[in-house]
């Protein structure tokens, strides 16, 4: 009975595994069906992502970049007339201090297409700028001030170039470009601006640094001038060198008239916020140069006004950084002294001149902050027996909306602005009013916009 | 016996068993080691997907958009020269009935940069429009007409400006902008256009409708002008209001002359089209001003000539629509009258201009329409003894090829034409013979393109 | 006993059966939940790719293509000047080999928007042209010459243009283009350019091969001149036929300037490159025209100077190929003669030219070639008693980097070069000293870049 039992439960059982073997099978089966179509969707997709991809690259072009620098707004004076910006009366600079003291609504657009040849990477670069009409600065619209161009909006090609990165990591370019430059923020003051149109190679390995050399071409004068310029960068250190040709004009030159020049410039970074803090950057620039690479010629690839004289000699100082205090202060110091020798073509004239400025940002809620910018311009000018001076003190309050407080450097922002100017010295003036009479003090108010991206 | 083929049996199926279960586990082994790799596969998938995305984030420019508006083609006039368009010859109003009768190569093209920062949204607009060159406009080569840049064809910042939406809604701008602008487009007729660069706050809510404010300055004339505009939508209900500041230019003023000037707007949108149908839109718009908001001023933020009149007085009243009828019929009519009193800095200088016009459009296929377009204007100006009158009939049959014809705003459009003028009134010449006769009817034909994206 | 093993054997078996049931069981439900779940993930990121396919379509503009072409890079001559590419003296063709001689830079850039409505597509085509301003062509920054405007870079608007491809695979556009161009690129000589602002049909079906047609307006004089352009290709071979009409330019027509013209072309695609292998391409063109169709007219839409014969007659034959001979050369070889008669208004005025010139490409890396480029232009004029010769022959080396040396066509190209010219025959100048000499012989050397994509 009990082997009965036993048989009958085994057959029970067996008949159970049949059957449950037989479900699995189905299961299996089932499984392996279903498993078969997802690779297959799988597949697909896949194929259907490497298909919008070429699509991609065909139709939303892969590999195309668009960005752009701007700034925009109207500026009033206490008349109500245009504002112009604020700026030392006397003396060969035009930086100045910027916030709340700028007067034109200027944009560069940068169209940019990369290529990726088996892992070679080029890419060519397309910049225009503009700037709004004179006298027409606010219209949307210029009207026709003369035939046919005349009536234009400026455009220029500032930018096209192309560049070259094959597998070896070291970049090869060629074309019309900016080049080499360093702009302090607070008062776009380019110490640094080897633009022009040239060739060159970036990235050269070089003992525990990196090496850049390129040959520019500018035409500023009636001859073109042809720059040599180098740059090795290693830890906190930057050291560049650059060397100039030029033929002079003969209209202008004597024996003293430059036909050669250099010029060098060392950037130490130091750590941190001057040491004081790790939250930000801060470094010092020295420069100097002679002859072609002096005066105007200093930290350019263009010597400007083609009259320099051989024993020209300019030499530039300037510390600045940024640095966010806490999450209330951002700020940006600088504070620079530069001096030239026997410039503009005269023998004696020299020129010192001071600048210090700080822009101060206060983040009230993330999308609002105070800013306030103040900033001196002092030049004095030795030219024989009439020596004089010049200063300029700027103040300005900017209440001021971006999308992220928390980012000194973040753009756009729309700003409000009160500016206040006050000329010292003996050439101060610093607006014209209605009547024609200058005056060395002033008020400017307006609203801004500024952007990059 | 029956036990020895029962245990036969039962080992025969436990073995058959065994195999089937060894079958079944290599194979559920291997459907466990294909789902993995398929799952593998899955989030590789999505992570290339990720990186793919990151790079059309990064590279392809996340947040660029490219619009435009263009037209384009060959206007030709019954003399097979160049045609001009055809317009009322007195007057001064230069919307006319563009179908058929547009002369000039135009187009706009906009780059756009969108933001988003933790929710909070930004945007720059950068806008340039180009004509063609004056007397070239058909080839694609501008000869040099002079030097430099005189050659060039017409280039013009249109807009730049920026935009912050923070996460309250509502949006801040500044810039130079298109603003507040109303076109009737079967006339190109600009019946609102506060353009300029400005600043101002848009979407604020208030009440049960939303309310934009800006202040737009302007500088057409020798000193600035100042707009403060605000509007208020609610329901159907849209209310303008601006008021004006700029100071006369000397050269021209006397005591009547304008420094100030309002004006005001109000349009109601009726239900559908005229509540004939749901299938459009229709609406009524009143304007009026006074000062430096009447004449040229009335609907902008420029009053061009800068000699306004104290006095000057301007009102509008305006209808117009657009419904798809049927499937075979697309109708857009308009209808209008202005008065202006005072203007031109002349008094008792007044002028009515009545304007009424419908194009009317006939889809054929999915991709023909034909298209018929007629409309007159007739302008009646008072002036003392000098009275006169002038008007025109222009009526075009356009043939159009477009990608989707029951969209009677769909865009592009290919169109051949033949348009007819007739002029009529004391001031009836519409268009002037190679031999310098001037005639009041024409006929221009030609091939025109229409795009806006 | 034997019996009650094999039940115990059974047992056993059967509770390892049931145990491996149990765990196949549970295999299979694991399976099968982890397989949903696979699914599940795999139609969430089908999804979210359509999702961000549409985020494509919204935000990164959808349809938008960039494209361009463009070169620049400084020339310089044996003086350390300025170089002016070489070109023969007389005779007035303005092609010359191209590479290491050209003197400017210019870009061309395009933008490009798609529409698909309904599998029914268009799109629109905008390209501006820009080149660097005059005597400042290396600068970044043009300096103002004169007045608002005046001090821009050249700006031209190209193409704006519309195409619609309705289901039926004809293309119809119309708007300002480069049509039915053919460029043979060692010379940049446009044998063929009817570029205009038109209208036309492309791609209709018509026995074997395609047609196209056009009717396309240019201005180049002081009337239009509208030209109705034909095309057919058929396998090998393609044909044009083209008339022409102008008003003459009364101050300077008589009875026999032309009103009419009419000018015909034969292609013919040899197989491969000449036969001699299938690594490339090489064609046989033949032109001829009379009329209007003649002279400047011959392969373009516009006769430019306005005043060609009725019995005006030109004739140009060439041939043109291009091949990779082997992994070591890349050549491109041009072949061409032309003849002129009763050109430049001129009864008896003829002219043949010659040209005949092959650049060849030596691969040395994947990065890395050094290109070769020769040719030479033979002009003779015959003018009653005062017939006269002029030549070029001229030579450049150029080491080339660019993305992938196997591709002779690909691009972006940085070269450095050095260019001999020398002129022969009794017009043999092609450059001039700074003391106001000219010469028969010179060297240019400089670096250049060349892009188009």
């Amino acid at each position: 009975m009990k082997k009965k039992w036993l048989l009958a439960l085994t057959a029970f059982l067996l008949a159970c595994t049949f059957a449950n073997a037989e479900t699995l099978e189905e299961r299996v089966e089932r499984l392996e069906k279903e498993l078969k179509e997802t690779k297959q969707e799988l597949v697909k997709q896949a194929s259907e992502k490497r298909a919008s991809s070429s699509f991609n690259m065909a139709s939303i072009t892969d590999g195309f970049e668009f960005h752009g620098y701007g700034r925009a707004g109207f500026l009033i004076d206490q008349q109500g007339e245009k504002g112009k910006a604020f700026q030392v009366e006397a003396g060969d600079f035009t930086s100045k201090y910027r916030l709340g003291n700028e007067d034109d609504t200027y944009a560069e657009m940068e169209l940019v297409k990369k290529f990726d040849i088996n892992g070679s990477q080029g890419s060519v670069h397309y910049m225009f700028s503009t700037k709004s009409g004179s006298g027409n600065e606010y219209n949307t619209w210029t009207a026709g001030r003369g035939g046919n161009g005349a009536e234009n909006d400026s455009f220029k090609t500032r930018q096209f170039y192309v560049d070259i990165t094959p597998n070896d990591g070291v970049t090869y370019w060629a074309g019309k470009r900016y080049y080499a430059r360093e702009d302090i923020h607070i008062n776009d003051y380019y110490i640094k601006d080897f633009s022009g149109t040239g060739a060159g190679i970036q990235n050269i390995k070089l003992g525990s640094g990196t090496a850049d050399v390129a040959i520019v071409a500018t035409d500023s004068g009636v001859h073109p001038e042809y720059t040599l310029h180098s740059k090795y960068s290693t830890g906190p250190w930057t050291f560049e060198l650059a060397g100039h040709a030029m033929r002079p004009d003969s209209a202008t030159k004597d024996k003293h008239t430059a036909r050669w020049g250099t010029q060098g410039s060392v950037s130490y970074s130091l750590p941190g916020f001057y040491g004081l803090n790790d939250n930000g950057s801060s470094k010092i620039v020295l420069q100097s140069g002679v002859g072609l690479g002096a005066a105007n010629g200093l930290g350019r690839a263009s010597s400007w006004s083609g009259n320099n004289r051989k024993d020209a000699v300019s030499l530039n100082l300037i510390t600045y950084g940024q640095s966010n205090l806490s999450d209330s202060w951002q700020i940006m110091p600088e504070l620079g002294y530069r001096y030239d020798k026997n410039f503009l073509g005269t023998k004696n004239l020299s020129q010192h001149w001071i600048t210090a400025g700080v822009r101060a940002t206060n983040p009230i809620t993330n999308y609002f902050a105070m800013q306030y910018e103040t900033g001196i311009d002092y030049v004095k000018v030795h030219q024989g027996k009439t020596d004089y001076n010049s200063g300029l003190f700027k103040l300005t309050v900017a209440p001021t909306l971006k999308l992220d407080t928390e980012n000194f450097w973040g753009r756009p922002e729309l700003r409000a602005f009160v500016t206040y100017g006050h000329g010292f010295g003996d050439k101060k003036n610093i607006r014209k009013d209605l009547d024609g009479k200058s005056h060395s003090q002033g008020v400017l108010f307006g609203i801004q916009t500024e952007v990059w991206f």
